[in-house]
């Protein structure tokens, strides 16, 4: 099937089907259904059919999906089935937090290189990945061909850090900073904004 | 209009909206229009005018929308012309990282309680808040009548957190935690799952 006819906001659900897959994985459940996922997920049952529909078959009528097997296909379907080098561009209290998040490592995302402006932290090794410079980060992504960047600077760094990593040969950016990017349409930009969170969650509050 | 006739998706927007504004507002810029802000956004400009059109009218055939007024009418709409007091529970590095994040009170979310398990940990004092035992959670929350909580604590442990909280009175919760809570329908939950927006990127690259 073409990529190109699969909505963003379908894929954007994957990851969240995934990881609901991996816990009933986790309680060695079996198997499992649309109803079921629904029920766990706060989303509609027929929706997730529909979804799964674009990539094909995985139930079948009366057993529904096999956990395993649905959560191989879509690790597959989003490529991660394999291990992915991750950059992460700002070593304050968020890039810290970032470095020593768990979740990225155990799931396959390795942040393979770290850079900071900051001469006083250069140099240090951050579980095996020593801190590097900001001046060198274009000739240390193109030679290690890293493809996936995380951007946890202050927002006026922000868009200049950017065009570096795409300058550099980063397609995908995860961008912690407050700012919207201007990035060429190739790029994939994704916003990590707490304060975007909360400001939906006010509008039911009051 | 009532306000269950606006779907999550466009409240969702609206935050968006905002920043956009914020922006235009920052750089002294009077008026703007669907167009401009879809631009900005990558959002079509026929669906920012849908969006808006939920709440009212707010620009004019010709000048488009006055810059400074939409933005003071979508922040009344979220309820973001206020303050709101905001409970952190988990002040591990992320924890750290969320309590030293300048956003949140600069749009005036301020965290006015923080907990932790942890002995060593409470008691200390960050930027005039003082770390609290996670113990008085439920004492310290009706107190203070706080309605919005962060969670950053450990996966495992935050299914617990969340039922505390909701027994203690929150009613909208940021979960950094990598689960999927389980709460009462009343309740409002978003999430921040980086790993999520990795795996949502990967399908576009390979």
């Amino acid at each position: 099937m073409e990529r190109a006819e699969v909505p963003d906001i379908v894929i954007g659900r994957l990851p969240i089907y995934l990881r609901a897959l991996t816990h009933l994985l986790e309680t060695d459940q079996e198997f499992t259904s649309s109803q079921e996922l629904g029920r766990i997920l706060g989303i509609g049952s027929a929706q997730i059919r529909k979804d799964l529909s674009h990539f094909g078959e995985f139930g079948k009528q009366g057993t529904g999906y096999e956990v395993s097997y649905l959560r191989q296909q879509i690790s597959k379907i989003l490529h991660v089935d394999r291990n992915w080098s991750v950059a992460l561009v700002g070593f304050g209290d968020l890039g810290q937090a970032i470095a020593h998040y768990g979740d990225f490592s155990s799931k396959g995302f390795c942040i393979e290189a770290i850079f900071d402006a900051d001469p006083d932290k250069v140099g240090q090794n951050v579980d095996g990945t020593v801190i590097q410079d900001a001046k060198n980060l274009a000739e240390v992504i193109s030679k290690y061909k890293i493809k996936m960047a995380i951007i946890a600077v202050p927002a006026l760094a922000a868009q200049n850090v950017a065009n570096e990593l795409i300058e550099a040969g980063i397609r995908a950016i995860l961008n912690y900073a407050p700012i919207t990017l201007n990035v060429p349409e190739r790029i994939r930009v994704e916003y990590i904004d707490p304060v975007m969170h909360l400001q939906t969650m006010t509008y039911y509050l009051a």
